[in-house]
């Protein structure tokens, strides 16, 4: 892997085109489109025509030429990235909060079945709003095992399955198929957490036979900070599945103004209050971008910037927690360092921005749509730099901020 | 009220100056910015700083730059105008969202109170929310009566008492000191929906011993379409009470990325998912923007441009269904009609845009921080016009769209 070779398949690159959709800031090699994606370059024109125009000048008037239907409109958009049909998928609210609309319905589907069953060390939302979830059904419980112990604990008790697809630290990719199969066997639909799964890699909800699924807007879908999340439902599922939080925009006929909620049929019923009509312009022209990306283009370049990472991290004698095969993991690679912290602080000063994931996880995603194999290797130099610098010593790189 | 009378009142309006710092479309009077406030000139130039600069330029590091307190920040600036201390606000999640988790709240702190006390024909989220908050404690119920039965209906099984401050159809507003005070008498909280109150009329929280609201960003205050909420917890309460929405931000240490929840001190733990950050930046360039206002100005001016209004319904002959106490009414007039829904589209064909609520009720709102007398009298005029066309006999005027 020399400097000729990485030249070589960035001149061949057949995504090469698409980086300059990017707005990337000079000098920086940005490894943390998996925690918040760039900004397309076409987005400040689309928010600066939903500000000026639609708001400005169109006023209330907009909700008639294109707000109401947003979230079922970007839903449609996202739904060809993991597999699902347009009239499966809904975009709004946070990862958080649909997650908890959807564990909350799976678990009042059956009185009998009364345990959510993740994994321990499960991204934290997941099994914090699942807590949450079981109170607010008699009986209900969070039973989180360690990974290898997920498949034995289903049972007859299980209500629903709660999975991520790719696991935020070490990015492990849970076999779709299989733990779906499993859930099914028990009895038990699955909802599986796309997060770090959406715009990183090959995903079929339909062909998976998947039940229930959520995931953010933010991060390889590049929405912009905080943006809405999504919620997918099969559709065989729709009208048995009902939101607890029944907010307005979720009822059938919302300007009637009735007294009594009636959900709305299909996905709409999961909506709760006004969609956030700015964030839903960001994540709409974010994922417009995909419509000229060959996506399978995209995740066996994936393949071989992670191989070219990995091959540095080997030579650095760095412990790789991630799975070399592309099949069981996503598109991030981790590090495990006892001085991860410091090491990251000290990457970003030098340029490479990546991130730490408490204790000891160094984090660098890498997400072919604007990274080139270069980028990877000049990235692996400043890791080899950074690391020989001993960045630990110093005070500057191991001062903790509020968000790390 | 001749049109010298309203260029004289226009002329010595302390508030003129204040119009300017809004955009408004040219040729429209808009009576409407209880519904969607109209865009402040500052917002553009801030979305565009969030969008380039913090989200495009600084990336992820963003968060450490003033993104992870926006919440916060956001909620101390909208505490002045409910009278609010500073550390009892946050901003985030939907009004509904916020609903929800305030109601399971309440709901869950004595296990001896199973009732949601409320209003017959109150805004339609507050009810249906208050159902789905129901179903997620055991036993509990929402018990709503028609207006006058309300007091009556406190008892000792009262949980909480929901009150929208104004209404949002007739504009009645409830005394908040005083039925405050009757729950407590009961022994319950109250939550107060302040939808359309915070921006329009005098409140003060924490002076009606008030112990709960919510309350959304984008009518008064301006926020922009699908703004963010707010939610409010008095001080006392603050320790007491569990937001059911557990999502990771609203952790003590969300960065430690532990399994179990434990909530966040203060208000911090009402937080969910990922702050819906260009959200935020524009409610919070529209909050600045109340800095530069006396407030008692707007309160006194709001009842000039109502007495104006409610003069030429009394002309025309229509059916105001507002009190006429300013004390008793919030900043909108609403006329009962046999045929609003026309009305209103003709009225807006001829560039005064109010709205219909159905099933009869023509609504217009009086935002004084941008509407003048004269502006007033004209809609007046074209009111007047409009009904002797009777716009019900023109199909252009009586098609339903999807929003009314």
């Amino acid at each position: 892997m020399t400097a000729d070779d990485a030249r070589a398949l960035d001149a061949a690159d057949p995504l090469a085109a698409i980086r300059g959709l990017f707005t990337l800031p000079e000098g920086v090699i940005y490894l943390d489109g998996n925690s918040l994606g760039p900004l397309p370059r076409a987005v400040p024109a689309a928010l600066d025509d939903a500000v000026a125009r639609q708001w400005g000048e169109r006023l209330i008037r907009s909700w008639n030429e294109g707000w109401i239907d947003a979230p079922q409109r970007v839903g449609a958009k996202l739904a060809g990235l993991i597999g699902a049909r347009p009239d499966e998928v809904i975009v709004g609210d946070s990862t958080s909060a649909n997650l908890y609309k959807l564990l909350v319905a799976a678990l009042r589907l059956d009185p009998h079945r009364r345990t959510i069953v993740s994994e321990l060390g499960n991204f934290p939302t997941d099994l914090h709003i699942a807590e949450g979830a079981a109170q607010a059904v008699p009986g209900a419980r969070l039973h989180a095992v360690p990974r290898g112990e997920v498949e034995a604990a289903l049972s007859g008790d299980t209500a629903v399955l709660l999975l991520t697809h790719i696991h935020y630290k070490t990015a492990e990719r849970w076999d779709m198929d299989a733990l779906t199969a499993a859930a099914h066997a028990a009895g038990a639909p699955v909802l599986w957490d796309l997060s770090h799964s959406a715009g990183a890699v090959a995903i079929d909800l339909n062909g998976s036979d998947a039940d229930l699924a959520v995931g953010c807007g933010y991060k390889y879908l590049n929405g912009g900070p905080g943006a809405p999340a999504f919620l997918y439902v099969r559709q065989a599922h729709q009208e048995r599945l009902h939101n607890p939080l029944s907010g307005w925009m979720g009822h059938a006929e919302p300007f009637d103004f009735a007294d009594a909620y009636a959900p709305a049929p299909g996905m709409k019923r999961w909506l709760t209050g006004t969609p956030a009509i700015l964030g839903l312009a960001a994540l709409e022209t974010s994922l417009d971008l995909w419509a000229n990306v060959d996506r399978a283009q995209v995740w066996a370049k994936s393949a071989q910037l992670f191989d070219r990472l990995a091959a540095v991290g080997d030579v650095l004698k760095l412990t790789c927690v991630t799975p070399r095969d592309p099949a069981r993991r996503g598109s991030h690679i981790s590090f495990r360092h006892p001085h991860a912290y410091a090491v990251i602080q000290a990457l970003i000063a030098h340029g490479v921005i990546g991130d730490f994931r408490a204790p000891d996880i160094l984090r660098l995603g890498l997400t072919p749509l604007y990274l080139g194999h270069a980028d990877v290797d000049r990235a692996g130099e400043l890791l080899g730099e950074v690391l020989d610098s001993e960045p630990w010593r110093d005070p500057r790189y191991t001062q903790r901020q509020a968000v790390t």
